[in-house]
């Protein structure tokens, strides 16, 4: 057997615990597959003293992460810090100038820094891998460096946060609302503590960015995500989404046309038969639109340390073969910079909520409204529920622009017979 | 731009169109994300005249492909005849004798042939890939190469044939007869004159053979698949399996236990909520669970000619990159034969259905029959239905040796109220 591939491994929380555990369990099998066998020489984490329930007295450890690089025993360097900028970002730079490979699970590190890393990587030759920045345990990354390379690919999207999926499944399932199950959430260690990465949709929009770019072979374009969470949805919307045959999912969607790229991020109506409807929990699913391969849909555990760890594991093995190739999978020459598409022009399905006074003229206005928008309706139902002397009028729009209904929920929040917000969630067309 | 990687290519059907179409069309992406442009400069197909809606004449012809690899302008060879002998086994020994890199769609070559193919391959320091082998566009044999490298696999299982996941869909919408649908099928495309590879299993036991082998590590022992086909399901217990919450598919399974290997092909009940009972008509999907990564699941289009050349193009790119490693991700030597497993001590859970005349006492006895071979009922319900003064009698069991059930299978059938050969069907654990 060739000697080992010597690693250093930054962070050693859940996910770092986690890439020991698996380096150790699977050691044989992991030679045998990566050709060389893969060892960790050099760890370094905040608490040094801390009960990780895994011995590492037999690793040499360092109070500064920026410097695991250095060190001539080290080929190779983990990081699994978080954080998109500080001691990552600085041991992203010093490991690749010092020409050595570097896998990380940091999706904000990425999101933010991704191509300039891409860039140093290659003028240093080193190879640059972040598996587990984007959902987890799926090999979604892989699937589209290798598996649907032959593809032109116009759309990614999916579901990328498990928490989010968490509480919208439990919301769905008991009928309660969204602070609640997330307190709850809270306290079975399924949220953060400061839970807004999550549920306002950063997170998502982190995954989505490097997601886009490698199913695109564009230049990663974080700021150029629209970011909606799931702090808005209530349990009423959930139930009318089901009665109408959809259930409401929190996706990340990337498409491209003509040289300009859509990323959103926002709750959506997603019909029952669509294979997103059913990934329940915090499980993640993946859906990439090939124009040769068509619709391919990949599904698993979004987080957690034995996914986080199966991606990180994987990138090295990768790494060891010398498979490493181009970041963003074509040298970073090669990445597109994509316009960012007016999210006004975006074309698609909507659903509407209004709670307005219960009497006559309350149809016929808001029909007016959509009808001089030029927004043609698919459904429109009209139910108790509502507030004191309230009813909610519940409608669905047909394939419509986004300026339109924009402009018509104004509209409707100005009427007299509305009494509260308008509602409007987005419909994932099949 | 580097030079051309030149490749020849044998067969021109549906799929070798397909695949001169993907590199004409894809041509500037696939040479971005290649390095290299893939080009085409020799073919060979049975009849030279046929009209394939596609320009050929640009290309070298030759009537005898097994000649294909020994040009000198030749970099690799893609085959797509089929066969699991005969040209293309001949073409794939001379490609890998002469050290060029071989693809291949062909499951029943490599099913029979992988290993020493593999081994041949080796030798001469040439690739051999077969992504498009196995479920058609879905890069799965990708995935458990790359992306789920870090993972010791116990368990690999699917929908792996679009032909009998239509027919069974079709027959569970429209509740009608297997013949019925199949001839149907049949006209329009859907499936074979002859039929038999699909329907009785044996294109599903090809795939799944192959499939364990990349899961596993293991040789290729498409001997030890036990294979039935669908040809014996009924609507009627489609309907049943439906009221019971189950959902009929014909499933493909490997597992892998204390150095046994268990490989069965059959149809199964599958629980609405588990993945696999969502995936409808052509579609194939695979499941893979690992130590650490937890269950995954890939789905797409397990056929076509698109899907296809999307499998068969990605393995050139990996192959023109540099990429392409072991045929079966480890060495040769690496390769562990395993045990087949004796299917008689096959634990699981079994759906039966019995018609037996209506009189008093079967119910007694078929029990004490299960109660004798120490087999736990978890259901049983009489139904209406059976031909003339006949019921049906329609059980399922706790988990049990199979080795249980085929004995009291035999005694029900010896039975003077059970008028019809008793139904059974094995049900996929969630």
């Amino acid at each position: 057997m060739a000697e080992a591939f010597r690693i250093a491994l930054a962070g050693l929380g859940t996910v770092g615990v986690g890439v020991l555990r698996l380096l150790e369990r699977n050691a044989a099998l992991i030679a045998e597959r990566a050709g060389r066998p893969i060892e960790v020489v050099a760890v370094s984490a905040r608490d040094r003293q801390r009960d990780r329930g895994i011995a590492t007295d037999h690793l040499r450890w360092h109070d500064d992460a920026t410097l695991l690089a250095q060190a001539d025993d080290v080929d190779g360097v983990v990081e699994l810090m978080g954080g998109s900028d500080g001691p990552a970002l600085a041991l992203a730079r010093s490991t690749l100038e010092a020409g050595k490979p570097f896998v990380t699970a940091n999706k904000a590190m990425i999101a933010h820094h991704g191509h300039a890393l891409a860039s140093l990587a290659e003028r240093h030759g080193a190879g640059l891998r972040f598996e587990a920045a984007v959902a987890g345990g799926i090999p979604i990354l892989k699937a589209l460096r290798h598996g649907l390379a032959a593809n032109r690919i116009n759309s990614v999207y999916g579901i990328l946060n498990g928490t989010c999926n968490y509480i919208l499944t439990v919301m769905e399932r008991d009928g309660r609302d969204f602070d609640d199950v997330l307190m709850e959430a809270q306290q079975l260690g399924y949220a953060e503590a400061d839970p807004s990465f999550d549920i306002d949709g950063i997170d998502t929009a982190h995954k989505l960015a490097i997601l886009a770019a490698l199913a695109f072979n564009s230049v990663v374009h974080f700021d150029a995500v629209a970011v909606e969470g799931i702090r808005q949805i209530s349990p009423i919307d959930i139930d009318y989404a089901l009665e109408l045959g959809y259930r409401i999912k929190l996706l990340g969607i990337a498409n491209r046309l003509d040289g300009e790229i859509e990323q959103r991020v926002h709750p959506c109506l997603v019909a029952e038969e669509h294979p997103l409807a059913q990934v329940d929990g915090s499980m993640n699913a993946v859906v990439a639109e090939g124009d040769f391969v068509g619709r391919t849909v990949f599904e698993g555990a979004g987080a957690g340390a034995g996914p986080t760890a199966s991606s990180v594991v994987a990138d090295l093995i990768d790494i060891v073969r010398g498979e490493a190739g181009p970041a963003f999978s074509v040298p970073v020459g090669g990445l597109t910079a994509l316009r960012p598409m007016d999210l006004d022009t975006h074309v698609g399905r909507y659903y509407v909520r209004l709670t307005v006074k219960d009497q006559p003229g309350v149809v016929a206005d808001v029909a007016a409204i959509l009808r001089d928008e030029g927004v043609s309706m698919a459904s429109l139902i009209q139910k108790d529920g509502g507030p004191k002397d309230s009813v909610f009028l519940v409608l669905t729009t047909h394939e419509t622009l986004e300026a339109g209904i924009v402009r018509g929920l104004a509209q409707f929040a100005a009427l007299d017979s509305v009494i509260a917000d308008p509602v409007m969630l987005r419909i994932k067309a099949l």
